[in-house]
């Protein structure tokens, strides 16, 4: 085989959930909603299943990429459908850069940014986020990381794991430093429903011409095995980018992408998004409170549904095994710069009962 | 934009599907069904909906990985499910290959191998098939064509475009160059249940250390546009192979991965594929006899959905256009050698109706 498959290891949210399953332990690792998606989706998904089966345009279902431009206020030109984020992420790397070049992304990262960049030939460039009371981008380090080879800077926002937002300034700075070097961003959006105070600034809106949104009806509508997303790409740039993901899956599934076109404008219209956060609001609270209660240090997130928390001196697969409680090790967010001692992510899209079961047993192995 | 782009041209099968759609033509191009896919198979899936929609294993859904394995009687620790044959074919790519690496296939050729060996880095070489009266393997050009960086042979089985079907003898003589050179073997298999003569050989059978085989749900059960394939692979590689296609899709979509597990054990014992096979051969000796009362020469298919025929001075584009028949030009096919000149390939997977229709158009046309 290729010495490329290096890159094989099984992903640690694969192998968390796996390990859960081995060892019956509540799964807080993975992030997957363990909420159905709405009947609305699910009902529009049982009509298009006998009726939008065949192939459909690599670049999307047109009523699709029309749904999502009209939900995201761009034009359906500049979408692209995908199978998922993660697809995505693939395209966009493939799309922008190869062998000799550089990507620069922010310390903790979500996992498959760094075997997309080394499949597509580029070397990935850590900047560490600075770690105090919470969270925070370290502008100028993102700076001194960027050098003649650097392409793309990648960033997430809401961030998967910190669950920080960019207030407006960093975006801002952000861009600016982008433009400066004239950078292509790659902003990773699939929690933008996802937040907790004030809606989080899509960068592409202050550089459209620069910025590649990734976006995620699987996280937006609770379907994350439906592998729904989208690009918005700069105008003009939608057929170049789509025609590298037509190599990899050729199109996203036709049932499921009639049936996400049908949903987006009914979870705007019925305030979906709105009753989705007070529900991850209060799950939050929930897990943050039991956390804090058994003398654990947490970040509270503005965004996603994920909290980060320090459990100084455990381990992740002994957790699994004997807590039975599985969460994701910060170290597996680290490749170039050291994690933070103790560090774990909790997803909190799970059950209340779930939430406080796996409490319970966090205290009684504490 | 990576100049790697420059592979983004849209697919010939796109390309016509769409010239197919804005002239009103008649779609014998692209090979998708005009019928819908089978109720048992609509019916699992409209079941799974609901209940099976967040992430799977990349690997793929347990029962569906055990499904297939019964089905092709392999062990399911060697099958990985896809993203349809397209992402199996990519996943193999960059398993296999990289710079410097050389994989042997044959013209004509289906398109989306070239641009994944290219996007994987490696050269693809062409070797011509030889047309008479029937399309044949040319085994000594094929071994020519080895060298020391040749790392794979690509090998379609039943062949897309020719439809043609190899031999035992013709099957056990690649398998023995494969084993002289020390090559793996790609077979891609996607029309194994569509054969109107002998049912095909798996290359697999004649050498498990060493083929990998690419099969799909959507050709064998109608749903080209629910992307679900498999990979069997030699023993003990599936993992490796299977990180490769957790960095592009992650994993198939979950509710039809619950219904294909469900049906393709249906499909096996209620007769099918017998029943689809006569179908085809209906349709295939309609459009036959057809395109010969015309007086054009065709070559008849021993296999897959596709039947080629030479209609000298033709142009495909007109051919749209003008007589409102889409066809897929022999040239797009070809990539190194010189396409036989007013070479077509002409997919019969339409209605009886369809077919006639196309009939007399071209009749009129000519
Ligand atoms: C595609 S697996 C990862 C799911 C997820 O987004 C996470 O757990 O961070
Ligand atoms: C993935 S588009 C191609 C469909 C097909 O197999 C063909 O028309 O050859």
């Amino acid at each position: 085989l290729h010495p490329r498959t290096e890159l094989s290891r099984e992903s640690i949210f694969a192998q968390m959930s796996r390990l859960a399953a081995e060892h019956g332990a509540i799964n807080l690792g993975q992030g997957f909603p363990s909420n159905p998606p709405p009947p609305f989706l699910l009902e529009a998904a049982r009509r298009a299943i006998g009726t939008v089966d065949q192939y459909t345009p690599p670049i999307g279902l047109p009523q699709l990429r029309e749904a999502v431009a009209e939900d995201l206020g761009v034009s359906p030109q500049e979408v692209i459908i995908t199978a998922g984020g993660t697809e995505a992420l693939h395209a966009l790397a493939e799309a922008l850069y190869g062998p000799g070049d550089e990507v620069v992304l922010l310390e903790p990262y979500f996992d498959v940014y760094i075997p997309q960049a080394r499949m597509a030939g580029a070397e990935p460039v850590m900047v560490p986020m600075r770690l105090t009371d919470r969270w925070e981008v370290d502008l100028s380090a993102l700076e001194q990381a960027i050098t003649p080879r650097t392409k793309a800077l990648l960033l997430t926002n809401p961030y998967n794991p910190t669950g920080s937002v960019l207030s407006r300034t960093e975006a801002e700075q952000i861009v600016a430093l982008a433009r400066r070097h004239d950078l292509w961003i790659i902003s990773d959006e699939v929690y933008d429903e996802l937040y907790f105070a004030e809606p989080p600034i899509s960068l592409r809106e202050l550089a459209p011409e620069r910025v590649f949104t990734v976006g995620s009806a699987g996280k937006r509508l609770e379907a994350t095995g439906w592998r729904i997303g989208w690009i918005l790409t700069p105008p003009g740039l939608a057929p170049q980018v789509a025609g590298m993901r037509q190599w990899s899956s050729f199109c996203s599934a036709a049932p499921l992408q009639a049936a996400v076109a049908e949903a987006l404008p009914v979870a705007r219209r019925e305030g979906f998004y709105e009753a989705l956060r007070q529900g991850y609001k209060a799950r939050r609270d929930l897990l943050e409170s039991g956390l804090k209660s058994l003398g654990l240090k947490t970040f509270s997130p503005a965004g996603t549904y994920f909290l980060t928390a320090l459990l100084p001196g455990l381990e992740a697969e002994a957790l699994v095994r004997e807590a039975k409680v599985a969460a994701i090790p910060g170290s597996a967010f680290y490749i170039q710069n050291p994690a933070p001692k103790g560090l774990f992510r909790f997803a909190f899209c799970k059950t209340e009962a779930e939430i406080e079961q796996a409490l319970e047993r966090l205290e009684g192995y504490l």
